[in-house]
């Protein structure tokens, strides 16, 4: 991170099948409005059960981008 | 909350009579500008003192609300 | 709290009105199982979002009674 | 806040009725002793139960006031 | 989570091959003896070392059910 | 912790004497109904106060056990 | 704690023999000047170091009274 | 703060010099594009390092600013 | 610190120059109604914008003092 | 855990293809100079963002061993 | 604590007896490849439970010394 | 931070003139001793207090450096 200002946002994805896989519908979701993505920082990690069993995962993120 | 991405904005509402009122006037606001608001978080609940009174109440809550 | 011990359970009220409403709702159920509740921890307040309004508050406890 | 010093006391305020009518009492309390009340921090919601209900909500207040 | 009464438990899910592995192992043994699971939050991640190497993974969730 | 799942109760015990005797008074407690009790997470060291003393300490543990 | 108003302050106390030690050198102190002290609560133990033993403990404690 | 709704959005500013440098850098930056802020809360203080001296403060905000 | 015991208040000092000023106006507030003063910590740092720039900066302290 | 002194030391491990696969390169890593690994605690889960996706997980362990 | 520079380093001692054994026994190891110790924070305090009794006090402190 | 493993450690600078003095004592101290000085994180920030003003300010610091 340069001398620059960055903006955090935060933001909730979603998966089926794993932690990082919900990390990544997050960040791909970012992409598409936000430009220059830096870094995020997991702040928590939830989900939704269905039939016992993880129905998905629920993961919240703050996204890092420069301004 | 389903198969979706969520963003979480934090606003601050305020109110004269009740910390209820002061949730809805921060939701009413963020209503007017973003659709598919789906859940809040309270993080903090604050106020200003009048005359030795609640002069308003500061809520300050998470919104959730579907990309 | 005198000389006994407690057992803290944590239960989630829910309640389209209000917080307080949502603590007795808890606490009304709690009441069916269990006896000789004695105190109760907020710890977290959030809610559902209906139409841009509160579509019901869902307040978490933690419950204290004595074994 | 302008220019100043501020103390910050903390203080517990208990009612029958609700957690608004706690943080009166607290207030309507401080008042009695110290000038220059300006804002107040709920730091914690409890409360005392009495046959399954709320016998008493105790809300903690951080209580700023100008020196 | 509509207009019910929910209750959290917090269990230690463990596993030698992931944290999904090991989320989804808790909630199995819950599955045994509860009904209506709806939720969990991860509260923490551990895990135990052999010979240098994650020996099993250990996650603790709270876990929301319907009462 | 082997490859099992656990469950964290929470209890609070009380003793006029110390910090450790209130320990041991809520493990003997849970020792009563629940069997594999493995270890415990202080969470909270309270007590109330008669004549400018201690009248007894209250402490809250977190009690793991095999399920 | 009944339908009143209580204060808390924060003190330290300190011993050369105990954690137990050093809450009670605490409320033996806000004894004097203080009236109906109800309860305490640890925010935190440290202590200094000398010869590479506990030279004497810090227990930090907020102290609730009423008003 | 009066009877408004406001909106804290979080906000990384740098600078080689100091941490209140920092700020104000984060600030400007936040001034072009928002009206009316209110408020900063520090959230976070960190920096990169360079040739065993900081490189760069890197200070995270929040800021408040009226709807 | 010695063997004795302490007290910390929470005082909000502010400075239109720096966070370094502002921990000196809080104490020299602090310094003219008490003796024996010891120690601070830094809980907090805000401030209020005007005109897009720092205002006025806010830091509280717990500052510590010998009994 | 039995009756002996542990050390705990926190690392940073990072990984392109998991948050299990940091984990691993961090314990790896103190595997080289330490011996007598213990557990470990997930602090902080981060990552660095290339392209819209994943650069690499960059996660934060206390890692404890036997002295 | 004079114009240096200190580390601090996180260590876990143990006891059958007490939590201040368990400090004392974290400080001896400490103090025989560390010099100039200087204070310790106690962070966690936890132990294992043999037979519905604590088999050791687990406590975890940070502790400073001069550089 | 690139494809690596770091190790945080936990250090106190103090300085008479300022916070950001007290930083770079800090990491110069470091610099000694240690290479490759990647990054630094605040993690508490106080001070002795002598005739009413800042004696020296204590800055402690997480200091993450690459193995």
């Amino acid at each position: 991170m340069s001398d620059h200002v960055y903006k955090k946002v935060e933001i909730v994805g979603s998966s089926k099948t794993s932690i990082e896989d919900a990390i990544e519908n997050a960040l791909a979701e970012c992409n598409k409005t936000l430009t220059h993505l830096d870094w995020f920082e997991v702040t928590e990690t939830r989900g939704h059960i269905v039939g016992g069993k993880v129905g998905h995962y629920q993961v919240t993120l703050k996204v890092g981008y420069r301004l």
